[in-house]
């Protein structure tokens, strides 16, 4: 999708430390660059390598950013969790197994409202991802505070790292954010109809029907009116869409298309 | 992240039907096979493509679907965007742009309470995608009922369709199944302890600190027991982290491992 041109102000997120992603033993280059990608989307910023495979920098990380290059640039590498997760005060580990362990699962929306609380205080918080083919083990599990998984079709768990980052990232900005859009449909620019202009949109339609003897048996008028103006009504009319409906009937009466005052 | 072991049977939705996604000339089949695992991930299984480019079937989506077979075998391929949504009876139109359009613009979190309601309702619905490159042109917009766009960073909007996707079906999910998980902690095999068990650990830990004299002043002891006694309540101890607590407790002490009856 394409940049946003009118953005609302409420889209950009009010003071808030967005939570870290830490990636342990990432094995691809690619995932790394779309995890920094689909981290930029939603305004995270610190990504964090634990002994990626492939070292670092990446080339293949950077081209499949596309143009996260603020991630990628300020992304650390560490040689161990414990030192990538040093200086946060609460972690999740990302699983996609149950495990024996008595820490409690969260989904990533019950997550995002603990990282947005706990960054509103001031504490930095961080997500743990594992290796692509087999996770975090037992012992970096044990690091972190609780566990966050996915609420996936059982049946088709496997999730790609990056899109399991992105629907974390996508809840932090939800709940940071009060799910603010970039933009909105514009009341000002929009306003709805008048109920005045919309009774002269009905009356100006229901004298063009007379005038046909649309209604038939009369009898049957008042009740199919009511339809008519039901219908109407549905399409909550703004102004212009209004004048543009008046002139649509002038023009079946064959008369002027400008509306009538 | 790998394939879940015990699974929380809440987390088969619901029989509830769940939205198709409409592809509008996807350029790429590696974004159609990405969009399909992503569809997979999230239970949703109805694909429809819109003149892709490169024709269909393709090896590229196949293998970038990464055995979501059932979403790719299952792909209808249409001319026209009409066709594609013609047996739908609500579809959402995904846009990154504000448009000169007036009509509600949603996010997916909104979107996927109006699906869902509707698929209850035995109504079909569906969202349309655009192009990598430039989305939906005007007039497909126009035979969408409602808009949505994602709560991305302004600064940061471009996303990838098949994340884009992937965000739509996680929120329809998440509504569709009330946040249901594969798995939660198993509270039945880690039953919290007793009160009676952890005051005992409480009183067997500070007998143990009393035989070592490490409550001075004495004065100070009843305050200083109330503090371990909170942080010990704030780990929320299972039935079996008390018994291996009384067991380190009893370890300090110099005495057999195996805790007091």
């Amino acid at each position: 999708m394409t940049r946003n041109a009118t953005i609302d102000p409420a889209a950009r997120v009010r003071d808030l430390p967005p939570p870290c992603i830490i990636l342990c033993e990432p094995q691809l280059g690619e995932n790394i660059g779309t995890a920094a990608r689909a981290m930029a989307n939603f305004g995270l910023r610190d990504l964090r390598l634990v002994n990626p495979r492939d070292g670092w920098p990446s080339e293949k990380a950077r081209a499949a950013a596309s143009r996260a290059d603020h991630v990628i640039e300020a992304v650390q590498v560490f040689d161990s969790v414990e030192a990538a997760i040093a200086d946060l005060g609460f972690v999740f580990a990302t699983t996609a197994r149950s495990r024996e362990i008595a820490k409690p699962v969260r989904g990533p929306d019950e997550a995002a409202v603990t990282t947005t609380r706990l960054g509103a205080s001031g504490t930095r918080t961080g997500y743990l991802f594992g290796r692509e083919r087999w996770g975090l083990n037992n012992d970096e599990v044990a690091l972190a505070d609780e566990i966050v998984t996915l609420p996936v079709d059982p049946d088709f768990a496997s999730l790609n790292i990056a899109q399991a980052v992105l629907v974390c990232a996508y809840e932090w900005r939800l709940k940071a954010n009060d799910g603010a859009l970039p933009f909105r449909l514009d009341e000002e620019q929009n306003p709805p109809a008048s109920k005045e202009d919309l009774v002269r949109l009905f009356e100006h339609l229901e004298g063009a029907l007379d005038a046909v003897n649309f209604f038939r048996p009369v009898e049957k008028r008042p009740s199919t009116v009511r339809n008519l103006r039901n219908i109407l009504q549905k399409a909550s009319l703004t102004d212009q869409e209004v004048k543009t409906l008046r002139g649509v009937v002038a023009a079946l009466e064959g008369r002027s298309t400008r509306p009538r005052g």
